[in-house]
């Protein structure tokens, strides 16, 4: 099969990397697609490192037996912990969301001061501070993980007073320090980006990853010759999804972060 | 060796089963305890009941090479979905949350209506309503699912305002029915049982499955012969703590569940 007509491989602990999938779909729009959701050993953010990259390998060897052509590591604690090992270990382009998501956050900063929010295992690793300070030496960056951030965009509670609260005690310290962009860095997060923006006020930009990653897709596809050729007008591009627990709870959250359009998910076995 | 004394072997998806041990430490404290916390793969409250399953299957299995006398599951997801299966397949009494908690409640209210709050799978197996419908088909039972509860009490957000506000959202509509008794059906919400007794208001009682599972545990060792004898004076009990994931977090968040004795946990591999 030539390289170009494959599929683009995609995993994330859960639901989170749906928001990464949307903006691949709007970017990409041609390209078909292969999502895997490990939503039997969801969330990644409270695992350790070694955790984290046993599941990671685990999901690309899944995806690898599906013929893709790149891997995307839709999960912010995933590239930060198992990013290195996969790029070693795969014959394929790996690309994650953390150098994406840093790039544009220095480049859009005036002040050269940024904040960036995760969960607790991205921003205990230090990926988005490296990946930063590597990319601009002068920025300075404030750091907090946001626990509850998830579960109240899984629960659905974007909006209101509880999300107001959570966020203006989360957000209070970076604020205070004058950032003047707010990396988002979970997949999760783009839908708390109303509640985020309105406690951080209008002078501040929120970067979310998912955007930045899909650029940089397109980019690496292009500059690597994989670019799926436009083939017949009206051809529908493949979607398909798996998870390793509850496609149940899957579609229906899953319908918050991507659209009506997912309508089906296959269960499959963790680490198989 | 007597069986007498072996030791207690409990299970839960994490770091919630430390309020059973916390009990169960205070109605049996000459017990020997091995305690397990599956870290790598919490929570279990989000996930299907077949993965519960295995996951509680491989969790006895470990702890049954610790030569215990009798399983506690003292997890409430895993003892809606897989108490029947454990009870089936091991030679050894096992026991769960769900009824002792269920009995309790039962016996506790006045009025006949009794609220149940829990994590998603434990609500959606209906495990407390069954159990609490076949002792006294009388009472009432009103269900509410409580998913921010677990990562608030984890957070160390055990009061103030956003707790209030997730508490009174939640729990307005079993307050609507004039519960007289609401059963904790989680081991995480007796951590949070201030904010939720400010919210229910005086007349209601809260009903904890943990100490009513641990004075379950003394009647079945009893009935059983297996309670352990006194041995010498100033002896203490032995205290063995296994995760499957990262042993600092567990023992970071831990501490709030159980208390500062909890110094040491050792990493398996999940499954092991």
């Amino acid at each position: 099969m030539d390289s170009r007509q494959r599929p683009l491989g995609i995993f994330d602990s859960g639901i989170g990397g749906l928001t990464v999938l949307k903006e691949i779909m709007e970017v990409l729009p041609d390209e078909d697609t292969v999502y895997l959701g490990d939503t039997a050993r969801v969330p990644y953010g409270t695992k350790s490192g070694p955790a984290v990259r046993r599941y990671a390998v685990e999901n690309a060897g899944f995806l690898l037996k599906h013929g893709i052509k790149l891997l995307i590591v839709a999960c912010n604690t995933a590239s930060a912990y198992a990013l290195d090992e996969l790029k070693e270990s795969l014959d394929i382009p790996v690309i994650g969301v953390i150098l994406p998501g840093a790039r544009m956050a220095a480049a859009v900063s005036r002040n050269k001061r940024v904040g960036v929010i995760g969960t607790e295992g991205t921003i205990k690793s230090g990926a988005y501070f490296d990946a930063i300070k590597s990319i601009d030496p002068e920025v300075t960056v404030f750091s907090k993980a946001c626990p509850l951030f998830v579960p109240l965009a899984e629960e659905g509670w974007t909006e209101g007073e509880v999300a107001r609260l959570v966020a203006e005690e989360y957000l209070k310290e970076i604020k205070g320090e004058g950032v003047d962009v707010v990396l988002l860095g979970c997949t999760h997060y783009p839908i708390l980006k109303k509640v985020i923006a309105g406690v951080m006020g209008k002078g501040v930009k929120l970067i979310d990853s998912a955007y930045a990653t899909a650029i940089e897709v397109k980019n690496l596809l292009s500059q690597k010759g994989l670019l799926r050729e436009k083939g017949e007008a009206g051809r529908k591009p493949l979607r398909k999804f798996f998870v390793t627990d509850s496609p149940e709870r899957f579609l229906k959250v899953g319908k918050r972060f991507l659209s009506d359009s997912l309508k089906e998910a296959e269960l499959i076995k963790a680490g198989s």
